[in-house]
């Protein structure tokens, strides 16, 4: 990969000075109609070998452009609160919303690479990481962002000669650090490491860009010309390029699926359930104050139709559990702030830290329930929805987070009682609006993408309980009996 | 104060069953006139002795209203990224938006009254901190919040009844820790430093409700039925109530002020100015790097007229740091997640960590220019923002920032060369819009309000600089160096 980098290149200052000016004006151009479109962002990765000019590039960025529109992260020792949640949290909550560029110095691959070369991680580790951030990164490009990865690479006699030269110059000297002369000794190591991740991450959707790191002239540059060439195709293309194929639905041959064949009479009496209901809440109360459960996390998502009693069994949750200890996320319509952001940020903004429990009321299944039937988002978005709640799911379980998900489910007749009931009720009435009644006249539709996405969602770590739900009793302990007995199993 | 609560209150079972169910009704129809309303949040605190039933309470708030709108913080120790901060932001940023009730179990107050009483406070600190709070919290009250604050009080004897019995049952026997055990032996110095704490801060905005602890059924009843009436009358009552007298501004009797008084014909010629620049900018980088930064963090806001030169200048600034260590904040209309919140709410959030530089183009001070000149606000409500600045500054201060205004002073010609250069240069044109058009025939009027402004805001702690900037040059230097010498004046 590296050998093909053309190594050596060199621009005079009054070349430089000369193709500068011209590419500058047209950067602050390009910068200004990316944020008066506001329909996408731009994530900038900046790469590379240690004394290869990643800081310098980023300065030069900003003298280019108009840096309150730029941001930079630095990607260094996590904090607590990012070290106590999933690995992607951090990199999530930093992304820069549309009309804006974020430059990430250090970004998701410091750390798998870093840690390969520590030998932390396994080859195989290392592949899984690695297949996260292609998924990751494919996302990003089909919710719309531009993303432009630079790899900045130094021969090993460049990059000694580069850091000797920063240390001359007492502006650039406190950039070369002890670390920077350990890493010249691992640069074999790197260059294999690095390699292999450049290989495997040089995906169509987001493919990287090898630049010569020894002449600042050439490099900025580069990196200049080759953000603007992007920037312009992408502002002048008002359509959002899909990376990935939507997977389309396979129609089904008979009626029969997951929800059909569900028995909603399943009943359970009024004071069994009294029994049965004190029985799990006292053991969720027990395994939420678990020694185990302070190192993970439970999260929760509620689904199901108008009136299928998503609140009333969260309160029978959250009865057993310290209001210090949960959160509970109504999803409603997303803020302007989430707006501007890839579709599943709002959700990974509430992540729970350990020890903690996050119950969303409705969830990131949204996409493919309402937006699908209310034709809230493109066919091509909620087709490819499935497979990034899948990653996204997997993501969760892997960093050590419970995740379950409940599907409660009535029948159409029960929802009209219940409907009625509220209707009568006077601090029950506000929980009927118009548009209750205009969902319950999509109800195939819903009952058929609910099949769908139990179908495509299904998985072992993140699996869906369905819930029989005509019999409020019954759902209730269900529901708390899954949360136990899953708890019991993952803690021990 | 302790002496008047009313102490040894019992309800039984059947009494408090009949008066929940109604409370309960009521409850959640007031809670759910909030969220429709969306006009104001409460804020609710629950704060007391040990054992004396605080989380049992919320639980039981938890019961009787909708969870899902709901939420509790609890501080115990902070994370490293609060710690990096002023005290204030953790709270803060745990503020519930408009529609929302927070429940805060331990506070703002759990810190001061431990720290005394562990004598990590002196008493002039805890009088400091507690008119800080006092500020805040009529703060709060003036931009609409609704702020209840429970104190739950128990005799001595009470408090280790209460212990016992909860040790007893093994639902709640985890409540108990050794470290309520430790604090029974504190009980006289609780009451000490509490019973001054509630004195100093009973305040007409925030008024402390007292509760005897001792019966659950009173207890809870209590809480219940204080927040429904409160809920109730703000909800009847359109207009938010102003606990703060504003502070009408004095005319002046002639047109002398500080801004007519400057002398804008300071030049610096080209030559001087690329000596001075770079000089100062040298100087800016070390700093920035000085040892005793690591500990402390730079908030600087520009304001001043369009085409001031706010942006070059940051610019000159930004030239001299690494953009991983600062953020630029443009300060443009309000996310609606903002406008949710107290006006201060969104620089809050913005606030550096330890090491970090945020500069703000445009500022908190938008209150006392736009929206008091364009009418975005009251006449009260940016009467008493001057204060609430200051205080605002003066919490930064405290917490080790270093703040720094500048106020960029251009005449009105000076304005309409610079704006007709801009439309002449295409990379600028799109700079000057029809708004700042419309600014320039309210001249006179943001030039009182800079004045007042200047007046009112101008602090030791966190003093205006104003520059003479007709001339670009002379400007971007002298507010480097102002700002190199404010970092060596502090970091020594």
């Amino acid at each position: 990969m590296f050998e093909s980098a053309e190594v050596g290149h060199a621009i005079d200052k009054k070349t430089f000075r000369a193709a500068e000016e011209a590419l500058r004006n047209e950067l602050l151009l390009a910068q200004n109609a990316l944020r008066e479109q506001g329909r996408f962002p731009v994530v900038l990765l900046i790469s590379g070998v240690d004394g290869a000019g990643k800081g310098e590039t980023i300065a030069q960025l900003y003298e280019w452009m108009d840096p309150r529109f730029l941001s930079t992260m630095a990607f260094v020792e996590p904090s607590d609160e990012e070290r106590e949640r999933p690995f992607m949290w951090r990199f999530w909550r930093a992304l820069p919303p549309k009309g804006r560029i974020g430059i990430f110095s250090g970004s998701w691959y410091s750390q798998p690479i870093a840690g390969r070369i520590a030998r932390e991680l396994s080859r195989n580790g290392l592949d899984n990481r690695l297949e996260q951030i292609n998924r990751f990164e494919t996302m990003l490009v089909n919710e719309g962002a531009l993303v432009l990865k630079f790899w900045f690479h130094l021969s090993r006699e460049g990059q000694v000669v580069r850091l000797k030269k920063l240390e001359k110059d007492p502006r650039t000297a406190w950039r070369v650090t002890k670390t920077s002369w350990a890493r010249t000794k691992t640069y074999d190591e790197l260059q294999d490491v690095a390699g292999h991740v450049l290989r495997v991450t040089n995906t169509a959707a987001a493919p990287w860009i090898i630049v010569d790191g020894t002449d600042d002239n050439y490099r900025n540059l580069r990196v200049g010309r080759a953000l603007l060439e992007s920037l312009k195709a992408r502002l002048e293309n008002s359509k959002t390029p899909q990376v990935a194929p939507a997977v389309p639905l396979v129609k089904r041959i008979d009626d029969r699926n997951v929800l059909s064949a569900l028995d909603l009479t399943q009943k359970l009496d009024e004071k069994k359930y009294e029994r049965e209901l004190a029985k799990w809440q006292g053991r969720l109360s027990e395994l939420a104050r678990h020694k185990k459960f302070t190192g993970r996390s439970l999260v929760l998502a509620f689904e199901g139709m108008d009136a299928a009693g998503k609140g009333s069994s969260i309160r029978r949750i959250t009865a057993a559990l310290d209001p210090r200890q949960f959160q509970i996320v109504p999803i409603a319509a997303p803020t302007d702030e989430e707006r501007a952001q890839p579709y599943l940020w709002r959700f990974w903004r509430h992540m729970p830290r350990q020890g903690r429990v996050t119950i969303f009321d409705r969830s990131w299944y949204g996409r493919v329930l309402v937006e699908r039937i209310e034709g809230f988002c493109a066919e091509a978005d909620w087709l490819r929805a499935y497979a990034e709640i899948n990653d996204f799911e997997h993501e969760l379980v892997e960093a050590g987070s419970i995740v379950i998900k409940f599907w409660l489910q009535i029948d159409k007749a029960e929802q009209m009682r219940r409907f009625k009931e509220r209707e009568k009720i006077e601090h029950k009435r506000f929980k009927i609006t118009e548009e209750d009644w205009r969902n319950r006249k999509k109800w195939n539709a819903y009952q058929q993408a609910a099949v769908d996405l139990i179908d495509r969602t299904s998985t072992g770590k993140a699996p869906w309980v369905v819930v029989e739900a005509n019999d409020k009793n019954f759902a209730r302990v269900k529901i708390l009996k899954a949360i136990c007995e899953r708890l019991e199993g993952t803690l021990g």
